[in-house]
This record gives structure tokens, C-alpha cells and sequence, in this order.
């Protein structure tokens, strides 16, 4: 088979590859029905997390179950299945306490963006849809093995409730999902920060109720000016730069909830600053294994379309575009078809 | 009057100052009934916070209404009243979310090791006991200013309920009014960290059920022994060093709260290691305004006894060997009398 595989800064190739095989009884293979570039590939992509080898990339998957390792017993050949980044057991301590992806036997999945991929801890991770789903549902389901389910973790780790008054930081796939998480979740005030026409589009129809398009102190005054000058009950931080994370941080009012869910590349936090600042924060890779029952059932009865996050769609031959292409900025977000 | 004045590292002096006044209408000058020394005071007596100009010192109080400002409605004068060390107006946005150490109005407030105390914003400020306390019910009304309020929100912070596994970093006096509050909460178990025999026996009083004496790695290895190998529930952070935050964050579970009451001082946490760790973080200056009226009921009733934690009480015109027992940790905590 043939799949994408990062060779250095913006290098990517599309080329051949070992076809994945059952390595341990608890694995699975599945045949992927579509693939994704997530936005954290654009971190090793431009090099600012390096690679020590040339590296298989896509952690975003869904598709149909090919084969299971001789201990798998609640996924079964032919179902269409959705699964983590995190592979987990979700049987240990943090698993059951919602921490999926804390899991202590977990396993990063990788490889994805191919046309098969083997799934370890098959039956903690993979979560089977009620059937097998039409295409139309296909890039929305996909959505939840990661960029959806990062959205809605922001979401939740911000606290945000019925009523609450919400700012989003960043105005990518996730930031854009967290949107419309907040709006599921019944947010009463929805404050996107975006400079991009397309994504401010969006972000409206995910249920923004404001666009903010300053940034730094100005944007963080403008978020004040429109939250009783306290600032937002809950803040979602979706990018993962200092920069971000104190945008977020002080766009957020006392006692309110920082929900930090961008991998964080240089962060660092003064104790003191954070100390004074009163706000809870939690975040982290987001637990998507807890999510993926509700998040599905979401998906499948048509209450929401995360799948909207896609304007690209490539042939999966055609992976370095999409790279480029959210590199550039001039997608949100790239889906492969194999 | 005289009253207790910091110059310089280790250099308190107690000597005449003058009588505090009504300055501004909401302001009220109170008879103080007990003063204490603050974990928090030794910051600037040992030179780690240094201080411009010889320093009015004392922040925790309570006492007698002497005379009220003008504007002053709810506070009457002969009523006994406790205060958090920052006034608050208690009506701001931020007020009424209860965080009222955070007042947009706030002042701290100084120089209450001194018979008499200037307290602004007296009627977002001060609370009324039922009545004149009995003289055995004034060292736990005292410690409702501060230290015990800190402990209280250090537990509320680190989501502290019922059943609760929680571990308490710091045997100072707030850390042991931590374990008191987590006890009132209803944890289940409560591990203090801590290696002087005589702050181990009034953490058991208070309600521990384990003490670690191991620190660093060792401390953290231990805990996570007690605690199903996956850390604490809630961990109560009241010291505010680097050393400490790191151990209260490695020594909660993924998913699980750091509450955090120490004020910060050269603490700088690395964002990528406090995503990985999953936790939630919440904490500053407590918002002591909040919890008054709660806490003077159950003292009132004699359902807790926080001023316990004062094993050295000493006449005001001693307070300098009041800090030095501190520093020295010869005494947990020193109470004042004028």
C-alpha cells in the first residue's frame, strides 16, 4: 500500500509502505474510509518538533474493521469503527476515572493517512457505530477521533455551561469545533477571535455570536469591553503558543476556566502572573475516548456536522497539497480519501 | 499606639506609629482583639520579597468597631467584625462571583499587628460575629482573616467532596487548616506531607490519616502508592515554591485538582508538562470574603477549631520573637495580643 510519510521540514511523501499487520492479540487492522491532516502534523511539518526518522504521519481515522488479534473481543470484523490518537485499554484507573488519554498502557496511533492501520488495545479503543454509516456522515464521524473531540474537551475542560460566556483562542479546526462544542453545550455568548473571512464564516454558522480581530492586549481589552469588563466565564485556548495561552488566560474573568487543549510548544507560565490572575486551567490531549459514545450518537442523529471543518478534499495520492494547503493557511482543514 | 513595623530583612521593631484614622467614608478603624504572624510575613522579613520603605505589618485581624466613615451602613460600632486582608466592596461583577480577592476595588490591607486597624471598603469588608465572641472563641475567629480562609479555599480549589483521596503539601499552619477544611469536606483520606512531630500530631487531630516524610521524587512515589498508583484526587499546594508545585502537580492524578493557596515566588511551570499531566490547576490570593459567613457559623457553633494552630502566644510588644519562632519553625503560628 501506499502512504504518507514526513521526511523533514514541509518534505512529505506519498510512498510505499508495509501493509499493517496483527502484532498483538489485542490489535486490530482496520481499512481506512478516510484520512485527515491534523494541525498538530503542521508541528513536525515546519520542523518545530523534529523527527529522528522519516515518520508515517495521520493519527485521525476511521473505517472498517479488516482483521482482530486472537484477545479482541468486542470489535468485530466489518463493523465501522472510530478510535483515539491515544490507544487505551479503558479498563485502568485513569481510564475509568474519563482519562482515556492518560491511559497507563496507552499508545500513540500512527500511520493513518493510508489506506489501512493497525489499532493496538482494539477493545478499549474502537467504538463501533449503531451500523455501517452513509458517506455523507463519513467526514463528521472522522472528525471525532480527534479535532472534534479536542474542541469539545476544550469545551468541557473550560467549564462551559448553559448560559456561560465564551471566548475562543485560535481559528483552526479546533478552535472552530470548540464553537460549535460551546453552542452544544449551550453557551449564551460566543466570542470567536479571527482575522480570516472564511473562518469567521464559520465560525457563525458553528454558533459564534461576536468576531473579535484584535490581538494581544487589544483583542484581550476587546474581549473585556464585551464580558462586563471581567472578562469570558470560560476561554478555549486552540493553538498552543505563549502567545495564545496567555491571550487566553487574561481574556478570562476571576474564578473563570482556561480549557488549553494546543499542544504547547515554549510555554511557559509565570507562577506568580497565574497565581494573581485567579483562574482555573485545565486542558491537556483530550480524553477522546469518552466523548466518542455521545459525540456519535450527535453525529448519527444529525444534531451536528463537525465535518464541516473540511473545505479540501484530496485524493489521498495528493497528501503533500494538503499539507501545503493548511500550511499556507488556505484550508482549515485537509480530507483524504484513499 | 505602637505596632509592629518591618525594616529590613529579619529587622521588626515594634514602636510608635499613629493611631489610624477614617480617611474615606466607607473606611472604619477597628479595636484590635488578637493580631497573628502570617506564613506569608516571612517572605519579606527573610529579604525574599523585598520591601521599599519601613513596613506597617499584619494583615489578619479582628476586633472591636471603633468608629465607622461616614458612608458606612452595614458595620456598627461595637460589633465584632473579622476581614479578609484585601477590602472588598463585595456589589463589583467580580465580588459577586465570589472572588473577592480579586475585587475591582480591592486594597490590601496593612499594619494589623497594632492595637488599632484602618479597614477601607468596611461594608463589602468586615463581617459581624452573632454577637461578642467569648475570649476561647478568638484565636478560630482570628484565623477566619486569613489562614484558615486560605486553607478553606486551598481544599475548595483542589475540589475537595465527599470521598475524596487528598494530599496536602505544606505543614505549615495553612496546610494544616487544609486537612481541617478537607476533613469538614469529607475526604476519605488525607496524606499530609510532613516531617516535624509536633505538625504531624495536630494534622492527625485535624484530620489526616496518613503522613508521608518523604520529599521530592521519593514523596511522590509514596503518595502514589497510597493513592491506587495513580496519585491523589485533590492536592492541596501551601507552600509556593518551585519544589512544591512540582510535587503537588506530580502527585495528582490525571484528571485530578491542584489547589494552590502559596504564593508563587520564582515558580515557573513548563506548559507542555502541566498538559501531559492532565490536571486541573486553580488558585491566588483566597477569597476569604467568601467563605466568612460560613466558617464564623461553624466556629460559632464549635464545629471546627482552627485557632489551634497557634502554639506560641505571645504579648504585641514581643512580636518580634514571634517571627523569629516562625522562621525557625519553632512555633507553627504566633498569636498577638495588643
Amino acid at each position: 500500500m501506499r502512504g504518507a510519510v514526513l521526511y523533514g521540514p514541509r518534505d512529505v511523501r506519498f510512498e510505499e509502505r508495509d501493509v499493517p499487520k496483527i502484532i498483538n492479540p489485542t490489535d486490530a487492522v482496520i481499512r481506512i474510509s478516510s484520512a485527515c491532516v491534523c494541525g498538530s502534523d503542521l508541528w513536525p511539518y515546519r520542523g518545530i518538533q523534529p523527527i529522528a526518522q522519516p515518520t508515517p504521519m495521520g493519527h485521525e481515522y476511521c473505517g472498517i474493521v479488516e482483521e482482530v488479534g486472537s484477545a479482541v473481543q468486542s470489535v468485530k470484523r466489518g463493523q465501522f469503527v472510530i478510535g483515539s490518537f491515544f490507544a487505551s485499554d479503558n479498563v485502568c484507573p485513569t481510564c475509568q476515572i474519563g482519562y482515556q488519554s492518560s491511559c497507563q498502557h496507552r499508545e500513540l496511533v500512527g500511520g493513518a493517512q493510508a489506506p489501512f492501520l493497525r489499532v493496538p488495545l482494539a477493545d478499549g479503543t474502537l467504538v463501533a457505530t449503531p451500523d455501517l454509516p452513509s458517506a455523507d456522515l463519513i467526514p463528521s464521524l472522522l472528525t471525532l477521533s480527534d479535532v472534534m473531540g479536542t474542541g469539545w474537551f476544550a469545551a468541557d475542560a473550560a467549564n462551559v455551561k448553559r448560559g456561560s460566556t465564551v471566548a475562543v483562542v485560535g481559528d483552526g479546526a479546533v478552535g472552530l469545533l470548540g464553537i460549535l462544542s460551546a453552542k452544544q453545550m449551550g453557551a449564551a455568548r460566543i466570542i470567536a477571535m479571527s482575522r480570516h473571512a472564511s473562518r469567521q464564516k464559520l465560525a457563525r454558522e458553528f454558533g459564534a455570536t461576536d468576531i473579535v480581530t484584535e490581538r494581544g492586549d487589544a483583542g484581550v481589552a476587546r474581549i473585556k469591553e464585551l464580558t462586563t469588563g471581567i472578562g469570558a466565564d470560560s476561554v478555549l485556548e486552540c493553538v498552543g503558543t505563549q502567545e495564545s495561552m496567555m491571550q487566553a488566560i487574561t481574556s478570562t474573568r476571576p474564578g473563570g476556566h482556561v480549557g488549553y487543549v494546543g499542544v504547547p510548544h515554549g510555554v511557559d507560565l509565570d507562577g506568580e502572573r497565574l497565581f494573581f490572575s485567579h483562574v482555573h486551567l485545565h486542558g491537556g490531549p483530550a480524553p477522546v475516548r469518552r466523548y466518542l459514545p455521545d459525540l456519535i450518537k450527535l453525529v448519527w442523529d444529525r444534531k451536528i456536522d463537525p465535518g464541516r471543518v473540511f473545505d479540501l478534499r484530496l485524493p489521498l495520492d495528493q497528501v503533500a497539497e494538503g499539507y501545503r494547503a493548511m500550511d499556507e493557511r488556505r484550508a482549515i482543514k485537509t480530507l483524504l480519501s484513499p
